[in-house]
């Protein structure tokens, strides 16, 4: 599994205000600590309270990339700032992200395809998130038609089967799960899968313990990335130990310091 | 997941000592202390330097009763041992365990009906631990056809695909998972399934940390119980949170606590 730093975002109030007085040094901070700790991308999110999401999505992305080599991933319901965001990218991106609903597939897939970027597609329609594996996969399955439909690779398709807090929705759990395992069988190559981590314990105590094992027990069910807080320690030790015992890095005894180091 | 205690094993000194000595105490503390974490069983094994195993096994047993009224996993490669320790059995006892050799499974089973017994099956023949998924599920049906002929239910069988240490045997991880999903679609009821958690980190640096995660993955994947140590505080933590993601128990804040009373 990969890791997607979830940390530059506006919600927080240090980012907030960076945006606000365009100073870079603590997304800058934040990007070089996130790498440090194994992130794989560095996802960017100018948060609800800017006026100008245009202009500030435009501004993270250069300021991330002047310390950063990571590829990033434009988290935005507003399209003219991811937009804005993939033409200054240096490397290939990802969008965060598309629901299944045509008229935001036409544009997101054509985007994708014009900047050679990755999509992150939510298994939910305008009518909202469904309880069922079922229903999710049949949202997925039309996510795939789309990007196959706008010449996007499929494996650069990620579906998240949206996760909610276990403590409101406890009975999401399992049929999450689910729809992992079976996205992986759409298609042959199959798209990829990728949560947001941190909604799995939202409202709850023990915040850590719960992100910790539901990525280790998506891991198994073929989860290949969350977007995650890298700087938990925990978690971190928790992905890197998944991978090996799924086979996927080489067991040494110190398999999570190497993780750190690869920065899938 | 249900958790078996392992520490009352003659594999450790002081229970070595405590059966020598025929001294209650090392067995009555360890059986409190496990029962007080969760364990819905307590595993009960000589040990490998024992003379008298069958004498050994129903002290085991008699004095472990004095203190919890747990069920028992009778743990022995010696099956007049097992057999002198289910006759002591107050309540219906799990055997610990039989591969899918005939002879074996021929006196298992028929002291499994005799003594409403569970059994726990190893996917392993005369040949030994085969190395992938197809090879254990075919061996796993072994056990269930059998399990079946004597009349025993076939959700008192327990599987256990056999996990071997990720340092040595590390490409087993994925089969391991893949034969825990498929066992349970083996049958109607389907069996049960059980691993041995700390051989997956023997031999390992971070085994609390490697036993945790596997636990967890494995849960995902189907794992009904682990012979475990149930005296490690974060393996509780993760089983108790796998078994809310799950949506087995009903989220609370304290369901770490909660879990503890359960002894499933």
């Amino acid at each position: 599994m990969i890791i997607i730093g979830e940390r530059i975002n506006g919600m927080f109030r240090d980012i907030a205000e960076a945006i606000r007085e365009k100073d870079p040094k603590p997304v800058q901070d934040w990007a070089k600590k996130q790498e440090a700790m194994g992130s794989g991308y560095l996802d960017l999110n100018v948060g609800p309270a800017v006026s100008d999401r245009v202009s500030a999505m435009k501004w993270l992305v250069e300021v991330t990339q002047e310390v950063s080599d990571l590829p990033l991933c434009l988290d935005s319901t507003d399209y003219d700032a991811i937009e804005a965001g993939l033409e200054v990218c240096k490397r290939p991106a990802m969008i965060n992200s598309v629901p299944a609903v045509q008229d935001k597939m036409d544009r997101i897939f054509t985007m994708a395809n014009k900047y050679n970027a990755e999509v992150i597609g939510l298994a939910m329609s305008a009518e909202g998130i469904p309880k069922d594996a079922e229903s999710r996969v049949a949202l997925a399955m039309e996510l795939v038609a789309n990007c196959d439909a706008y010449g996007v690779p499929l494996d650069s398709l990620y579906i998240d089967p949206l996760v909610l807090p276990c403590n409101v929705g406890q009975d999401h759990g399992p049929e999450v799960f689910e729809t992992l395992r079976q996205v992986k069988l759409l298609s042959d190559p199959s798209p990829k899968t990728v949560v947001g981590l941190s909604n799995i314990s939202q409202g709850t105590e023990n915040r850590e313990l719960i992100n910790r094992n539901f990525a280790v027990m998506a891991m198994a069910c073929g989860l290949d990335a969350a977007i995650a807080d890298a700087c938990d320690e925990e978690l971190i030790a928790a992905v890197a130990t998944g991978r090996v015992l799924l086979n996927m890095d080489i067991y040494c005894d110190s398999f999570v310091d190497v993780f750190k180091t690869q920065n899938l």
